[in-house]
């Protein structure tokens, strides 16, 4: 099988001060093609070490993509190391120095000098069209293979690559990949239960994440419909969700179903489970606002009994029924969410952190459940909080 | 200057089913060291390839580390992959199969005859030991070079790398990186007023973020600090933070020192403004609390004048002061912080994705400032929004 080589361009990919999620995502995108992908690499913006890695990679690969490294600054230095490294000849285009001047005016701005650079590619490359950013991305065409040179910032590559990739006519694989999602159950209970389906005429894998357990199947399309209907059976109840699906999506999916609306009020997730639910496209249809009771003084403020917080703490069942209920009843909405516990650093209330309360009131009634996470710090407890009271959401009976 | 190569094993990394922060963790390790990390490397579960990449990093690296791949299913190989590319002979360690065998006696299991093979390692080795896990890591000097491997597992990997680093006797480099935030300048604009420093003395680095752009600077210490002084009197105005300095503990830690309090309300953001001033510990010392208004309802209910909504419309300069004088109101609290705007994927009332307000309302009175962010997608013109509320509260004259 010919081979697929991706490079993140960036010194602060090395190090993670920047996150590199572009060759994954690029990675990925390759799924439905014959083409092997069995490494990836994030390199230094050094022009000598880009240069060589250029050279190490280009003769073996059928597609070779730089990702980052074609802004304006003075370690922007891609195009011109790729090309020293491969020996292509550099050239200035006035067309695309127009281009992004107009961009530059349209901001109401001025170009500077340094943008200039971004209208040099190699002679015998095509400009790759960035309409969300000043900096052009280019594809070389060489004996029936490729070089792409794509910008950083995920927003102007994707449509960018999602352009270009039918256009390189790759070889076609054949095979799929599905994903199932499932709330409730771990790792190891969901292995029991598929052991003998492992590996089993497809490629399965299996993944833990803050929104619960994923599996994966990839093989050829009538096998890997076998194994998700099968899996699908046997974890009934727990599968919120397939491929690109998410439980904040499938939460407003099922309140429009139902013409239903959703209020919330948080404490330990401090606005995340809103936020989460408001990244989704059109979430105002359904979701009607939050409060985020971070003090005693709010969650009186916001309609919890005074009583109900003396009496049981804030960290409790009892708080979070009554948050869940003065969401509800504070905005008029159908369902109530709400969730309390503690996020560490410090124990709260005496309770260890990763204790979790959340809870829904609606129509039929108010309901809680309480989790004790593994101390896995403040970001992760939180967010798995966020996605239990989704899942509460999901899994509560009509 | 020797190079320290360091390679994440495992198909998943390549796909970003689970996100490899691994190699970023072990190169931030290294940077008290005179050691070159141009490159990371992610490289799936393939023995031929792992081979391959062990023969192609071991000739030139003062160091190589591996991550993944000890543990004891058949898609763990990287022990034997990495002694077949480099021509090292195995050995199974009877006292490490009695270790194991123990472990899991005490874990109330019995060894699975898979598990003999984390037993296994290149006969010139030494093994390190892993209290956290049942796979040991190995470690192999050879000419006053280390190769080294160790589990996946970030939990299982650090403190067993903690443990060898100082043995390993790596070339300090005395060489120390500072990093400097600002926010309200692009980075052309930046790179226009520091031309003249770039890579002065010091090795430049300059990214841009979501909370604004970030620059760096790294080599002697007398030198990086004499460019970080000149660069903040350059950037003053700017500056929101050094190092680990996040924008919304900056924005905390200005309230604790007034002994002030916040509340927020939000519409664009929908939540993200509270979470991110929530994920910094202790935040509820100062924050009290937040709404999200993301229906006209709840805008009313929160205390948003009906008239202003009216005359004005959601998206507004006096939208953004109502919110803002209502979260202050409503909470009781010293400060009010706003967002409005239209995150996308569809215009609002007329205004293009990327219009965004942010309003801020204290002692001294209210203010507001109008953004229009590129259309980089829902996610990014929220999260920018976000800051930009922060920024406004960090900048505001007192």
């Amino acid at each position: 099988m010919e081979t697929a080589e991706i490079v993140g361009v960036g010194s602060e990919l090395i190090r993670g001060e920047t996150l590199d999620t572009n060759t994954a995502e690029v990675a990925r995108s390759l799924r439905p093609y014959a083409l092997e992908v069995w490494r990836t690499l994030r390199v230094a913006d050094d022009p000598a070490r880009l240069a060589q890695t250029a050279r190490e990679l280009w003769p073996g690969a059928r597609l070779l993509v730089f990702l980052g490294g074609l802004g304006p600054t003075p370690d922007d230095v891609t195009t011109e190391a790729v090309a020293r490294g491969l020996g292509l000849e550099l050239a200035e285009d006035p067309a695309m120095v127009r281009t992004i001047e107009d961009r530059f005016a349209r901001m109401g701005r001025t170009m500077t000098r340094i943008n200039v650079k971004q209208a040099v590619k190699p002679r015998a490359a095509v400009w790759l069209a960035n309409p969300r950013g000043t900096a052009p991305g280019w594809w070389l065409r060489e004996g029936g293979r490729d070089l792409v040179a794509l910008p950083g910032p995920p927003a102007e590559w994707r449509p960018m690559w999602a352009g270009l990739l039918p256009r390189l006519g790759l070889p076609q694989s054949g095979a799929v990949r599905r994903e199932l999602k499932t709330f409730g159950l771990g790792e190891s209970q969901i292995m029991a239960r598929l052991a003998d389906l492992w590996d089993a005429g497809v490629t399965s894998g299996i993944y833990a994440h803050a929104d619960g357990v994923h599996l994966s199947a990839e093989g050829a399309p009538a096998a890997v419909e076998r194994w998700m209907n099968e899996v699908s059976r046997r974890l009934a109840g727990h599968v919120w969700g397939y491929d690109e699906d998410t439980l904040p999506g499938q939460v407003l999916a099922r309140l429009r179903e139902q013409g239903a609306t959703l209020a919330t009020m948080e404490s330990l997730t401090g606005g995340l489970l809103a936020a989460l639910v408001t990244e989704v496209p059109g979430a105002s249809r359904n979701y009607l606002g939050g409060m985020v009771s971070y003090s005693m003084g709010a969650k009186a403020r916001f309609g919890v009994p005074t009583d109900t917080l003396t009496a049981h703490g804030a960290v409790s069942a009892e708080t979070a029924s009554a948050m869940a209920e003065a969401a509800r009843r504070e905005l008029n909405a159908t369902y109530g969410l709400a969730t309390t516990g503690v996020a560490g650093p410090d124990e709260l209330e005496g309770h260890p952190v990763g204790t979790v309360y959340v809870g829904l009131a609606g129509p039929d009634g108010t309901q809680t459940k309480r989790y004790r996470f593994p101390p896995l710090g403040r970001e992760a407890v939180r967010l798995r909080a966020a996605y239990a009271a989704l899942a509460l959401f999901w899994s509560h009976r009509r």
